[in-house]
């Protein structure tokens, strides 16, 4: 076996010493010490799980410049998205302290006893939501704070009360260590179980295997290729006890340009769109790598003002030279494809670089071959030029699943977009209106989910504050002595805070 | 092909005319039908779509006599049972009828509009609940109205705004066929598209393979064998587009007796446990099938009592002859293992009937043989005797899921009941205590599910308000006009009634 090494992205080159991979037994080994870990963890009051949540984020910052550092090398992302990715990975726990703090993730439902109901009296039920058991997180590659070692899964199921064994990406090896070991002294510092947090790493497959077979892992977080979603879901459901895998994997991220908009601005559109589709090498789930519309001269304006934009952009490091010959290949797959044609093409790419690339068909001939829909990861986009109204609905009605669909529109495409809005509703996680889906909101109301195959399980998001729902399951618990009880179930805690459901009516509190 | 027939529970022979079996293109006809309903049905207003699922309550009691009549032939069950399990029917129409008005499942989320954050502004962002799309609900055999055709699956399927097709169990296919019909009539009447309920029938399980599979099919629910439940998700799994499947299965129901419960009435215990064992001929999910408890005075007298009452019970006619069948076997099997004894049979079952049988083994013989564990269908339970605490313990910790777990106890018993109690969570759905598992409440609180096997999917129940999450899910709408915004989400619908997340802080109304 080759050494395990951290590899520079701008030059495709190994940087220090090999790195330790971990084994079988580390799996193994990890997996029962979370599996150990997880009643005392998920017993911590909600203030204890907020501190600890808000002392990850606290390590996190103080790391300091090495973390940014490390960053930039793995990952060949600029220093600015770096800070704000780091931004962004602090803010998510902070958001997830402050919705364990409010515990309304609890579910907490009361129904009262009625010891006069005819024929039977009725028990008294009370039901709270508990963490499902120990979490498998895969880290992404294409966002090494924010969705990786730290991210929204490691966020938001400790939030739930599991712990959680990460795969660290072998993309960033030193970013992803440097993190665990912020996380691990925060968990010790805050005198929990060692198998609360735990870090694998190495380059095989194997090892990820092993972790979703493991019987003590309960749920599975992962962002990443269609092909390694799949692959992760199928041993969850081949094992003696399957679970679910919350995978996020592909998406195309279709833009409707409807036609008002475009005759008044078709222009302005084409070289936003550009921005969008150029940014970060194009390397986002959300790129937008679909343009609809329907023929005429506004969408002549946008191809125009895109064709320039695109020809004019300069190549770009992607995250991998494995990133980047996969998207050499798929630019290269869609060319070949009879009825593609390339519009424009900016600074050639290279082994480590990617260069951005645009196409258009017709409304006909994309429904005619399903492999114009195929995602491929970069800064890609086709555009498909459609005869109407009734033509673009036949295209959105024959997309797969996808995370976002976004509307650029004028007060007068109103009508039509109401039109739209329930195809649009069945297709997607998060619909957007004159703005571009890139940029992703870590808030309440996000979705960063969506019907197959963009994840595998369109009942979730990973983004927001929802996430934390993947990792909890409900229990019921009946006639229960107070002092049985969990402390949330007693009578003396109402009034700390938590929403209650008595008897069907929704209490604040 | 023999005739497909209505079959007298208590002769096994069969009844009327022979049945009209659906077809494979019947089946492709209701799923195209259900998905061309799909978006107007979703579109009702809360209070159109309540009014609808009181209005198949109404039509089911407008059913009158004959269908009493047709569940008691069908079933071999006793009037009693059949007008409760009526109004039990008609009470889980109406509550999530409740449900659909308070508006609490859309779970509302708004993320204001922040134009002034740095470095950049904030989008509106708003969040609702949406239905997964056309469900599959198999009616189960032991509750032929309850957990039927117009059972807990097909009413929160509705309330959540999903169309459903049923295919209608075979034990009851005249039970089954006049609750159909009472709920086409209510669509009907309510001018809603005929396909927002369709009921297939037929013996084969060909039928039910070609509904899962049907690609406008988006969620499953099903209440049977392990077997059956797990081939429906094995196929819902190897779809193009893979869907959830929510199968209640199987389940011993573990009735752990306390030490100091046991000495106080282990007399009283003993002959309360042999009627939740025998009610119903056993035929309950929820049947007290393994009994856990420290060996002692208290066990003795619980024994005792136990083997008269199983000595002194009838035999009960069962759903069918296929279950009495393999209700005999199991019981046959079990009988069989080295280490189990054989302390009680009550009067022998037939073709038609089951008999009640009563076990026992020790601690140390249950945990060296799985198969101890397995499920037997029907009014059979196995004593397991244990040393002390910690032998109880680790038999806890061997089980399987389950849907319940049940605790004897008296206030002395508490700090053991505390100790346990972390490892039930783990295991079961509900947790009660000094009751039977067999009464499942329809109710806010109410949790009938549990980890694998007991189902398919332990983040959800099956019965009570909280069913209706199993059909939903998120979609998010950033910076969407208002008039193109779904109506709910509006600035004009806020104090209409619903909860809603307001930039995280949760507001009635």
């Amino acid at each position: 076996m080759t050494d395990f090494r951290s590899i520079v992205a701008a030059t495709g080159e190994p940087q220090g010493e090999p790195l330790l991979v971990s084994t079988a037994a580390d799996v193994e080994a990890a997996c029962a010490k979370a599996a150990a870990a997880f009643d005392t963890y998920r017993a911590t009051d909600r203030e204890t799980r907020a501190a600890f949540l808000e002392r990850i984020a606290d390590e996190i910052l103080a790391i300091g410049d090495s973390l940014i550092e490390a960053y930039m090398a793995e990952s060949g992302l600029p220093r600015p998205r770096g800070e704000g990715e780091r931004g962004r990975t602090m803010g998510q726990l902070r958001m997830f302290a402050d919705v364990v703090r409010k515990g309304q993730w609890q579910q907490l439902r009361i129904d009262p006893a009625l010891p006069d109901r005819a024929p039977l009296p009725r028990p008294d039920l009370r039901l709270r939501m508990i963490p499902v058991g120990p979490v498998a997180v895969f880290g992404a590659s294409n966002f090494p704070l924010a969705f990786s070692t730290a991210g929204g899964d490691t966020a938001s199921a400790l939030a739930a009360g599991c712990p959680v064994v990460v795969k660290g990406h072998p993309a960033h090896p030193v970013t992803g260590g440097l993190i665990a070991a912020a996380i691990t002294k925060a968990v010790k510092d805050a005198g929990l179980p060692e198998g609360v947090f735990q870090h694998l790493v190495g380059p095989s497959n194997d090892l990820g295997a092993a972790l979703v077979q493991n019987p003590n892992i309960m749920a599975v977080g992962f962002t990443g290729s269609r092909g390694g979603g799949l692959a992760l879901a199928r041993l969850a459901q081949a094992r003696e006890v399957p679970i679910p895998v919350y995978a996020e994997m592909s998406s195309i991220n279709p833009v409707l340009l409807m036609p008002e908009a475009l005759k008044a601005r078709g222009d302005a559109l084409g070289t936003a769109f550009v921005g969008s589709l150029t940014m970060g090498a194009g390397q986002f789930c959300t790129n937008p790598g679909l343009i609809l519309a329907i023929e005429g001269e506004g969408l002549d304006a946008f191809v125009a003002a895109a064709t320039t934009g695109v020809s004019e952009a300069k190549r770009q490091t992607m995250l991998t030279t494995g990133i980047a010959a996969a998207y050499a290949k798929g630019v290269e797959t869609l060319s070949a494809l009879p009825g593609v044609e390339k519009l424009a093409e900016g600074e050639i790419g290279s082994t480590t670089c990617g260069g951005a690339v645009l196409f258009q068909t017709t409304g006909e001939k994309f429904l005619a071959d399903k492999a114009m829909g195929d995602e491929v990861f970069g800064a890609s986009s086709i555009i498909v030029r459609c005869h109407d109204e009734a033509e673009l609905l036949k295209v959105l009605e024959g997309l797969e699943g996808q995370l976002t669909a976004t509307l650029h529109m004028d007060a007068a495409d109103e009508a039509a977009a109401s039109r739209l809005l329930p195809v649009l509703e069945r297709k997607v996680g998060r619909i957007l209106a004159n703005g571009w889906p890139t940029g992703v909101e870590v808030t309440h109301a996000m979705v960063h989910g969506g019907p197959f195959p963009a994840t595998s399980d369109p009942r979730s998001t990973s983004v927001g504050s929802l996430a934390i729902d993947r990792f909890l399951r409900p229990v019921s618990y009946q006639n229960l002595a107070q002092d049985v009880l969990p402390p949330e179930l007693r009578d003396d805690a109402f009034g700390d805070g938590a929403p209650r459901l008595m008897d069907g009516t929704l209490t604040l509190n």
